[in-house]
């Protein structure tokens, strides 16, 4: 008993958090990807909005089954490979799918140390920075891919190089300029990649987003500070300059507050420039929210997507 | 040393998360609001990202002030309310802000029942749902208000009236077809008001979200559902047929799997028909995300919003 | 190759987190419980450590089938109940094992209120505290039950009457005296039952846990506090004043501040007795631990039991 | 109004997750310590439960106060011996005061390499394990120091050398035996110091740390696995068998299940022997706890420690 006045918009449907290991075997070492694949499907499938009909839905649980087939049938190579696989599967063989978006988390692993060396097949999960992707294929759109990268939970801090002063002063405003703060983030970023399929050879994956994670780091590193929002800018435009493979980044960062500790009443000295203690706050927090493009290019990443 | 072919696309930033409790007493009768609110800032920004001039800048601790100082100066009638009046401020009140967006979840608190009655300032959290609230007020856009009301995590199960089957089958399908199953999901929802400011009296924003809620419960328990994606559309239309007030409505809605256990191998029969063990999984699961709108709206609701 | 010069100790096994739901019919009308059940077992294990011999090992796995065998065999009535039949069949049936102890997370659903009144087969999940059971049986002690009821999660604040004053002053202490403070606290409490399966009835497992609840919030919001330590015991006396059936109560409570935002330096008074604004803290927080005994009770609640 | 038949059991109060961040300068180069520590004191503490008075409370805000300024005055050099000092400052210093537990979680940053060698003052977050310690002290017993070290998180995956057979079948049983499988687990481990202060020096903390972990990692690498069991046992023999300065070890190791990929109704094989897929799974997960023992050494680690 729909009420008659209102129709249905965008919409999409899959198996989300597919968690996924991959084991291969190169004689006694083995290797390791361990991913967590998400599956968002659209197309023709205003019928099972308005009359429940599902005869046009692949199953959810389908989707899971293909996810894990794939693994086993064409491997793990990247995050990326193994997502547009996914994606043209979805769209190409099942009739009423036109979109399909493919988001990856992968979580590291390094080999641990043993007596004898690096273990053949023992492992440590390494537990820094997530790193993601997403597929998005569209057989409407002329079947173009959209490749984007990524890492979420990337935590850094700058011990020194940070000043904030100069800022508007307002009515409501109290703090006081600092000219030698800790400037302390957990970088999220989505980059998008060029490629969109069309036959030319697609990038390096691993390469790519290996180099991606390295200019961050020293960028954030390099950059003397005076603003949060000039480092994130900094951090952007390195990549760019850096890796011709891509278009745009965006990130969220927020700004993890160290309060310097306020030991005066106990007649204790606490300058920056002695070392100093600092009280890590939870919240609230600054958060900053920017895109970086390639001069040219078009601002296609989700404002939220860094916030996922 | 920003690499020169480089721009800076959209960005934001203030603070995030400021926890404010309003305590309003009325004689020794207390009232309680509580609140998380973010602020994000948006206008003339691009020196901050370029050079790390902070002349623009207001900065977050400024934001945070005024958030905790507008509490009590203008009091906290609703989440909604409040959120317009900061909004209005960040952008009216400093040159070289244009755009404020306020997100704010909001928990509700219920009274104690003591020996005497509901107690006149004692309170225990209802962990009910997350009451979600997000205020966006734009000067070039003259001034336009765009208010949308959600919730989150509110988590229910129909315990039989669904169904699923008639659906594709490829050769990565095993589902079995399934006449009598549990449906669970947390509902994730943000619906946009139709109002923006424009000297019409506002909503009653308590009464709006009450009877939004009512709706989506109502819809969920007392649609037969043939699929997760037609009980997620009949709770948008009943919402939208309900509440004239709503131009749009998006779901995020987990499908939360509960298995009937298989307790075959031990002789002993599990059918849902005579009240049977199921067991609930985690992860994967299924997600299904639409949009319902009033025929004729726009869709302006983010996708990824109703996955914050 | 183990080293000659160690042994074991204390030891158990078993399968954590069985997410079980269990629904009944009577009729149309449904019946939902829904519960997380953790199994761990001790006996003869001293060769499956030292040898990797699984001779004497029940797998984990099975205990997740009995699990769910058990919920659809003999139902859930109450929580303990289940836990006490689980608990009597690991060591009855099972020759190497000796003692078991099943702990279990009970989540609450309500009804979803129609139109035509409460749902008959639609709940929505009940937010609150989180009900907890703890149940041990050991062959080796003659057969004696401990059943140890609990809560956590139960999330309480009195927005006055509430001090803190006259305490120790040392060279660290900058606090200043409060005479109108708000105290909050997240409740986790576990309660030890006398009833030891002796032949004697069992309690009314749920009629103990509403009357205990309803005396925990009583007493919290009923006592005029000078410390949370006095509510605590305040609340333990109460209880154990209540309800016979229980000998012992053990607490701990983080003192949930929340600090009186100070806004003089906007010119805006901030004062308890107006009704004031005041921002809710994460960490650091207060945590205050502690026992409550009927006189001549043994204290057997573990001290960790109520941070886990 | 206490009901007069109940007494006050165990009890201990203080500020708990104090955050506190310290940099030490040497030139350019910095130096970071990052810990999360919680204060815990018992005492001449009836008289704050019984009727409020706060007369023999040093406030919990005192205690945090006093970790920052410890911080600065003493300098961080490991968890251990910064715990050590704070313990003895609460009892020593405050007359009530009879006992201090202080439990400490560390965090780790690793220097970020940039194109000129690792950074002087740049660091990100190593989310590898979280190492932990807990430090009591206690007047009453002759003022005998008993330190914990430990470490939790660290997730480990052998990807074969790992079987599963032998075990008992009940009527409940369906797991299948297994010859080849991946074995993971998150430890947790908490390991006892002989040193109790007494004169003698201290171990290099630092040292005994990084070696205890070393030989953990190790003996889970080297152990060919017929139980969980045998690999948990195991592994802390050798710890106390390389660690002469440790008495006692326990152990959580949750058994994080990876299940082979069932494809056989797609035609695909999965077999362990060729590189297999794998479902990682959230929940149900066995969980294995034990204790070992120096021969001749008492057992006095809480058995719960390792699953805070």
């Amino acid at each position: 008993m729909a009420v008659p006045i209102t129709i249905l918009g965008q919409n999409q449907y899959g198996k989300a958090e597919n968690r996924v290991v991959k084991i291969t075997r190169d004689g006694g070492t083995h290797h390791i990807k361990d991913l967590n694949v998400s599956v968002a499907l659209s197309g023709d499938l205003d019928e099972v909005h308005y009359s429940g009909s599902n005869a046009h839905v692949l199953p959810t649980d389908t989707t899971k089954n293909t996810v894990f087939a794939f693994a086993k049938e064409h491997g793990i190579e990247t995050a990326e490979q193994f997502g547009i696989a996914l994606a043209r599967h979805f769209v190409d063989d099942t009739e009423p799918i036109t979109s399909a978006r493919i988001r990856i988390e992968e979580y590291a692993w390094d080999r641990i140390d043993t007596s004898a060396g690096p273990a053949p097949h023992s492992f440590a999960r390494n537990g820094r920075e997530t790193r993601t992707a997403q597929i998005t294929y569209d057989s409407r759109d002329g079947g173009r891919l959209q490749v984007l990268g990524g890492l979420k939970g990337l935590t850094v801090l700058n011990s020194t190089d940070s000043e904030f002063w100069g800022y508007i002063k307002d009515k409501y405003t109290t703090l006081k300029e600092d000219y030698d703060r800790i400037l302390a983030t957990e970088v999220s970023a989505v980059w998008r990649h060029s490629w969109s399929g069309d036959g030319t050879p697609a990038p390096d994956w691993q390469e790519s987003y290996d180099g991606t994670r390295t200019l961050l780091l020293r960028a954030f590193a390099e950059t003397y500070s005076l603003s949060l929002q000039q480092t994130l800018y900094e951090m952007g435009a390195q990549v760019l300059g850096g890796r011709d493979e891509l278009e745009e980044i965006r990130f969220s960062m927020p700004n993890k507050h160290h309060f310097r500790a306020d030991l005066e009443a106990f007649g204790i000295k606490n300058e920056a420039a002695d070392g100093a203690v600092y009280l890590a706050a939870d919240r609230p927090y600054g958060l900053i929210e920017a895109t970086v493009l390639r001069d040219g290019a078009e601002a296609l990443i989700p404002l939220d997507m860094t916030n996922l």
